[in-house]
């Protein structure tokens, strides 16, 4: 099974988020679980992409602005983002992209 | 040591890569590398961040639409792309982005 978002002709957006973990695991699984299922019962959530090694990468795609502005504003997720601002996370960027082009193998 | 991409203000560009692996090595090791070594060299380069799990994103940045179609016609990277598509993957998507605004922990 591909783990590659099937995500719709461009334009769309993404939402980058590269991060280094710190060694706390304080419900960090759990939560980022939580978050994932969540974000995909949002509106205008179009998929998610993820990796870790040293650097863990995640990239989620939606319809626009509004629908990344909204996700980040939801009350669950604004707390999952304070615990990670405060414990999960010593590093991150988070980067607003809008999609221009794609293409596929 | 982070990471993450030391990247100027926005705008500026991101090509999302991500991929499944095939099992064939051919090379592939090696010529990541190198072509990470080449790209870091090409006008309008800005970073590269990159994970593998089952699923592989690499993210590189550039200050502009022309400094990614120049780095996609280099001849060693064109020979790069080849072998990607006939041996080293089996699914991919490229994606090419502008970064609107982006912050930090």
């Amino acid at each position: 099974m591909s783990l590659i978002a099937n995500t719709p002709k461009p334009p769309y957006y993404a939402v980058i988020f590269t991060s280094h973990r710190t060694p706390d695991d304080n419900g960090y699984g759990e939560i980022a679980l939580r978050m994932e299922e969540l974000a995909a019962q949002q509106p205008g959530f179009l998929g998610v992409e993820a990796a870790r090694e040293e650097l863990g990468i995640t990239v989620s795609y939606w319809s626009s602005l509004e629908a990344i502005k909204n996700w980040k504003a939801n009350d669950e997720h604004l707390q999952a983002q304070k615990n990670g601002r405060e414990s999960w996370y010593s590093d991150f960027t988070v980067r607003i992209c809008k999609v221009e082009r794609d293409y596929c193998l």
